[in-house]
């Protein structure tokens, strides 16, 4: 008999996720067990399986009952702009009242707006803003999240950035992966100078940045580059220039692609062996099929066109059928979609990219993890992994993406320990 | 110097929404106070305005601080279909996985599968499975609400639906206003012979449900009579033939009109001067119109087709040009949209139907109110009306609308009492 600290049981459903990320038609592949169980012992799981099976090998020291519930591994949020200042909704309103983008951005607002409430912000009160926001993805299910820079745009305002996602990091209880991401947009100090904003942060920022990098591997943490390629931010050639440099320093790769024009961010991120390429919007096929060779995950943003009322989406069929590794994100950032909700995301992707509940899910874990390469730690109920999973209030896995707006988490585990009791009236 | 019970004070800003109902271009018109405090005594609002004002005004027993907070009346929502049993969850991913909407009715699926299910469950099964339903409704700031029947399509089942609704509105602490949508579909047993199922209603079901009429109103509380005006459902003949019956026995009235396409529906409700005409997607420019003369709402439902990933929703500028009154509703139902958070709603409406902020809040309170009925009660912050009325965890109203997928209300109070507090992180 193995000793436990927590045996889950009981549950209608349990999803392991299990056997790593799924490429391609496996996306929808469950590792659902029926009656499941779920034992956990110092932060990490020591059997997942059927009730009975597990609970003849564990003796637990505290059992929680999830009869008539579903069990499954906490959400991976792998692309967000969590840290920022102030926000935008007064833009919002313009937008909506018929201001067009550019006049907005001409007023000072766009970005650029939030740019200038970010660099104005200590240290402090980045902390304070972003700490509610990551208690509410918590308290949506999310346990694993990925967070860039990318509101400073000058070296102490990212590296405050940096700092303030260490001292997140710390405080827990999530998991926080950082992304340098200084290339996001151009400053307005550099306006039609991009080459030589891309001097300075290969030059100068990038190097600052990864004077932090050992501080996060003690942590067992990658830490992620990102660059914004796209018409009006960079080129490909520039993304390349900060990509590699960025490699050369020991950062993990990340690339925003295809966003508003195909420009071949999602091959070059193939190319250079990034984690992830993200947005994947107006992907040429050629980079699709890119996809399906490689071993970068797509990542899709439906909270983004969704944000923004655009009609177009990732084409996840499409990537699933080239054989693709396949992952969902929030883009939670005080622009285009203020939604701290993987749940949302969810159902934004199965009415607008199509993908199944059962596909979603996976998508949203164990691909998830794979896009931030934590996908021996979390994303999946497997022995030797992080005890992150999530008890919904309902029997069916379905539920997610069916039902939308809410919250369907009761209980949040992370590292094994309780961390969120959602009131009944929350499902 | 007015004794009060409570009073509210200090919040950044209060939206009392005073006026009345809200034609045309007037929409978005909050009554906005900075610095303003609500007076409460017995359940009912006693003085509203200015914090300095209404505190020389009064004397309370008991304050609460809504200091950098807005407050802004309870939602109302005059649309869902909240009363079933069982849900379609598995159909939902049949859909996606590319069932065709006919091949899930030819297996018994679709609006059907809930006929089968509610008129299989006993009335204590339909409260148990509703009860919850609209906790969660309140807890995301619905204070009153409208519900129909419609899954029995039979004497009994109907009936049961209704009396769920009464135990449901006695339970409070929300205001239900029922409405009997008997002519929701033609059940499968009057295939063919929709006039038939026509005379039942009008013959039968009308007068059983009139029976009941007084009972809510010695609850001060009108009930409605709706009617699926659609091809495929019912035609505007028919759909007038229950209108009028109903009128006659003492119902208000209500029709679901141009969700698929623009029958007249619109237009029969303007002529029988129903209290509001639902859905208005395909509406006729010409039923435009006649709403922007006519007494009837027009009722918005935008997660109809967000739920349906369909791209055309009901044309709200078009209505407001025309000097309707607009007004917004969840249409909460297992089958299209199974949404009980009206924040979320106004998500979709500011997206899809390009109302701001401000107007999506004036449609979701005291147009709401009016559509059914209810403007003199409900709806808004004014001296005489019920004490219904929500504290934000947020400074500025513009953030409802901007920001979705999580729950922004902090505080609910109904008729002057507490009735739920969330979380802090629920912001």
């Amino acid at each position: 008999m193995v000793e436990c600290d927590l045996l889950i049981h009981s549950a209608a459903q349990l999803l392991t996720l299990a056997g790593g990320p799924r490429r391609g038609a496996q996306l929808g592949a469950l590792g659902l067990v029926a009656d499941g169980a779920v034992a956990v012992r110092a932060g990490r799981i020591v059997r997942a399986g059927p009730t009975a099976e597990v609970r003849a090998q564990v003796r637990a020291r505290a059992e929680l009952d999830a009869r008539g519930r579903v069990v499954l591994p906490g959400f991976v949020d792998p692309h967000t702009h969590a840290v920022w200042a102030g926000d935008r909704a007064h833009e919002f309103e313009q937008r909506l009242a018929g201001a067009t983008y550019m006049e907005l951005m001409a007023a000072g607002g766009g970005i650029m707006s939030t740019v200038r409430q970010t660099r104005a912000a200590g240290l402090d009160q980045l902390v304070a803003e972003t700490r509610p926001r990551l208690r509410r993805m918590l308290a949506h299910g999310t346990t694993t999240l990925e967070a860039k820079t990318g509101y400073g745009l000058e070296l102490d305002a990212e590296l405050r950035q940096l700092d303030a996602l260490e001292q997140l990091a710390a405080e827990g209880p999530w998991t926080l992966v950082p992304t340098f991401l200084p290339a996001h947009a151009v400053p307005a100090e550099y306006a039609g100078r991009a080459d030589a904003y891309v001097d300075l942060v290969v030059d100068t920022l990038l190097p600052a940045a990864a004077a932090r990098l050992p501080r996060w591997a003690a942590r067992n943490l990658p830490v992620f580059c990102d660059v914004f390629c796209e018409d009006g931010a960079f080129t490909v050639a520039q993304a390349r220039r900060v990509l590699e440099r960025a490699r050369d320093l020991g950062f993990g790769l990340k690339v925003h692609a295809d966003e508003f024009v195909g420009l071949g961010g999602t091959a070059l991120a193939v190319e250079l062996g990034a984690a992830s390429a993200d947005h994947l919007v107006y992907t040429p096929e050629a980079d699709i099929a890119a996809l399906g060779q490689g071993a970068t995950v797509a990542v899709g943003l439906p909270g983004t066109p969704f944000g923004l009322a655009q009609s177009d989406y990732t084409p996840a069929q499409k990537i699933i059928a080239a054989g693709g590794v396949l992952a969902l994100a929030s883009d939670l950032n005080p622009g285009t979609t203020w939604c701290e909700n993987m749940q949302m995301v969810l159902a934004l992707a199965c009415r607008y990219m199509k993908l199944t509940p059962s596909q979603a899910i996976a998508a949203a874990t164990i691909n998830a993890a794979r896009a931030v390469r934590l996908e021996a730690e979390v994303g999946s109920l497997e022995p030797g992994k992080q005890a992150d999973l999530l008890v919904l209030a309902v029997g069916d896995y379905r539920q997610l993406g069916y039902r939308y707006g809410g919250n369907l988490v009761q209980t949040v585990i992370k590292a094994g320990r309780v961390v969120v009791e959602n009131a009944p009236a929350g499902a």
